[in-house]
């Protein structure tokens, strides 16, 4: 163990070294608006995937490839809309070497300055005073995603052959449902991805601001839209309020029946299927490290819906939630529009754990939301459908990876790193896990209050740092 | 009467005459973009002013007036935003006339391709064949507006004097609750407007889309919104949701308890301040030329709440209304965002009827929400309050006004024009009223399907020349 430590020393001095040149390839990823739920900005989803090719060609990784996925089903605006294409690429080929696949997505969530980002959410800020990097993607993923180029930037820089054989897999959907990837990974297990021994994660974040974690759980998430439409198009309220049923109306009156003040879920079915909590997992959420005051401080507010650490815990990694996003269609200006939106869709979705059925859950929930709107006695027409889902994951956190892992993150941070579960979902941990036959680990880079999906994104230099050398000393630790 | 016919011959001539020259005013009119309730767009609401005085100062009106209106008051986003001024022009000062002042409104309702406008709004279409006019204004208000000019153009050109005395105000914050019209009406009753013997307001449709009117009743509008907040910015659904209260949940049941599917109110007290329904006035809706097809046809849809002419036409007349117009702050674009909204404003408004009193009506709707949210017992903050209101209004459909407008729309259309009421409101009317002591007279020029406020807002050619040939006519008329 002395030995490694030792033996690690140059490479994380390299990491330091090349701080700059780290911090400038972020800069010029986050530069680039590859949003991936905007068939507006298809093109720059795509050029990220360029940008990605073109570092990978420059640090000497080979048999790179653009994987092509086709047009995007259903529903799109645009029907020939095509899927930004999978990067795939290797790094060493020694059968004596374990093999290593690590996983990121290059597109990111929609971003603007009318959101209320304090700076331009595509231009990377650096606040060098504080330490931290904002920009959309910072986090989430672009800043992992660099991460594994710096760490072999880092290892050419030194002269050093790496300790594992490499395998890249970057996606540009993964904010969109990562439409594509399970028949990929399915196609690719026994070709481009033979051999591989463990797939590693780095896309999501450290429960709190100060202790890095290593996260062997995630919830799913199923994605849906209820359409209301009536009148052919929208109208005067002060011509027509009275005597048309209204879509909004009808809306609202659905949505009400999904989800209570205080977090409970309406639709019923859903409670039963999930896992009975044992006093044994009850247990283990006792040594976490975290706090009320920690969730406080991410939520900027004190609007917890629990006073005490395990019920958060529980809330956030072991039992279903529902939030509703947002409605399209209707006036969502500022000021004020006497209009009756004629056709609006009310967006929701429902984070799912163990040993929720996907597919019965989709039951329930068209179930629920057909009869709430039937109840209504309503003359528009409804529709819901699932625009996307993932299932949920767990894994074995004392495995091969998990503990190589753990010694990693301790050498470089001095801490022994939590368990976590994580309420977020990375679908595809489950897929590659399935269809390689293969151990998968969840290895964060930013913390917990980093503002992914948010404004004002941003990940700390500290994290970005020692997230690299977490990343390389895991290849090594692993590669043993 | 025969005598009068003749004689307005060689006008009504003269605009047929005119007609490609009017049409490109109205074309001209339409290209600026004067959207008051778009802060962004406040210079093109300023840019109209200018295009009006232009034209004005052309057709030789005198006194022209840009009435300064000071800072548009909170809630704005630019603390130091200008309302746009009003126009005020008079044309002929012979003590021997009658004066008529006519109003008319210069912005517009916001409007844009991904509206589902099926040509830019701010460029006129017109289709020669259909013998329609396309364009965000066409028929609110800019046609009606353009009228006036056209019928001073076409008595230049004849060499005639006008029969009235004319004078004219034309404000640019209508359709954003008329700001600061009130106070200049109030200061100007007994200086610019001194002596005006009636106003004539042309600003409303017709019932259906054959048959015109005249108006002598609108219904009011009082401007909500509710906003609910909590967290200090957006948040990741996975990460947060089932652990933070979210403002979005919240608003949703809040919403949901303002009005039910059927269209009833559900704020306690409304219905108790309505004036109760006589079976006089029961007997004024059967003779009104309107059916529950010609509804469905403007709907284009058939999801009207009553299927008889007289339950809508009390409806849309003699009923409040509550419509939900939308949700600011929440996801509201295509496709699917994870996105639990920190901050989200719902805004609805009611359509206010004799005999309801407008301040206990804000306090009604203030008592029911609170009273809602706070059952709710969330941890987030909610506010509610009034963005703009306006009452309703009621006139005598025999006075020397209508009369006059009667027999010219007769005369122009060979029918009889019904004497309706509007749903819609148009606060100004009751200001004029009260602060100028006359009359005051609906002339509406376009009809019940133009799509006012909506997508494709047309006005038929037919209805834009025969409407300056009925606002002349009326003008001579009554100058009698």
């Amino acid at each position: 163990m002395l030995f490694d430590k030792l033996a690690l020393e140059p490479l994380f001095e390299k990491i330091d070294e090349l701080q700059p040149a780290f911090i400038d390839r972020l800069r010029r990823s986050i530069a680039i608006p590859s949003v991936s739920s905007d068939e507006s900005l298809r093109p720059k989803v795509v050029e990220m995937a360029a940008f990605l090719v073109n570092e990978l060609t420059t640090l000497g990784f080979a048999d790179i490839q653009l994987k092509d996925l086709g047009k995007q089903p259903p529903p799109v605006n645009n029907p020939d809309l095509l899927l930004p294409p999978i990067v795939l690429a290797r790094f060493g080929n020694d059968e004596k070497k374990k093999t290593v696949l690590v996983y990121g997505h290059y597109d990111v969530q929609p971003a603007g300055l009318e959101d209320g980002w304090a700076s331009e959410p595509f231009e990377m800020t650096h606040d060098e005073q504080a330490g931290i990097l904002y920009g959309r993607g910072s986090t989430d993923d672009k800043g992992p995603v660099m991460g594994w180029l710096n760490v072999v930037e880092a290892h050419n820089a030194l002269g050093w052959e790496l300790p594992v054989n490499l395998v890249v897999c970057f996606e540009g959907m993964e904010e969109s449902g990562s439409l594509g990837l399970d028949g990929l990974i399915a196609r690719e297990a026994k070709n481009y991805f033979k051999g591989v021994d463990a797939v590693c994660i780095s896309d999501n974040y450290w429960l709190g601001t100060t202790k890095p974690v290593l996260t062997y759980g995630l919830r799913g998430c199923n994605y849906y839209q209820v359409l209301i439409s009536g009148p052919g198009a929208d109208l005067h309220s002060g011509i027509f309020g009275g005597v048309v049923a209204e879509p909004m109306t009808d809306l609202v009156q659905v949505l009400s029946l999904l989800v209570s003040s205080d977090g409970t879920i309406l639709v019923p079915g859903i409670d039963e299927m999930v896992a009975k909590l044992t006093p044994e997992e009850d247990a283990l959420y006792d040594d976490i490290d975290f706090s009320v005051d920690e969730l406080q401080a991410a939520l900027g507010s004190k609007t917890a819906l629990y006073d005490n650490k395990k019920d958060i815990l529980k809330h956030r990694w072991r039992y279903p939630s529902l939030s509703i996003h947002g409605v399209e269609g209707a006036f969502s200006g500022a000021g004020a529009k006497t209009v009756i939106p004629a056709k609006v869709t009310g967006k929701f979705s429902i984070r799912t754990v163990p040993d929720i059925d996907l597919a019965k859950l989709d039951l329930l929930v068209f179930a629920h939301v057909t009869k709430a709107f039937k109840q209504l006695n309503s003359k528009n027409q409804m529709k819901v459908e699932l625009i996307h889902d993932g299932d949920y994951w767990k894994s074995d956190p004392f495995n091969e990876s998990f503990t190589a892992a753990s010694k990693a993150t301790e050498h470089v941070w001095n801490v022994k790193p939590d368990f976590t579960r994580e309420g977020g979902s990375i679908p595809i941990t489950l897929t590659f896990e399935k269809e390689l036959g293969t151990q998968v680990l969840l290895l964060p880079m930013g913390r917990g209050d980093d503002g992914a999906h948010s404004i004002n994104e941003k990940l700390n230099v500290s994290n970005y740092i020692n997230g690299c050398k977490t990343l390389g000393g895991y290849l090594h630790y692993y590669g043993q």
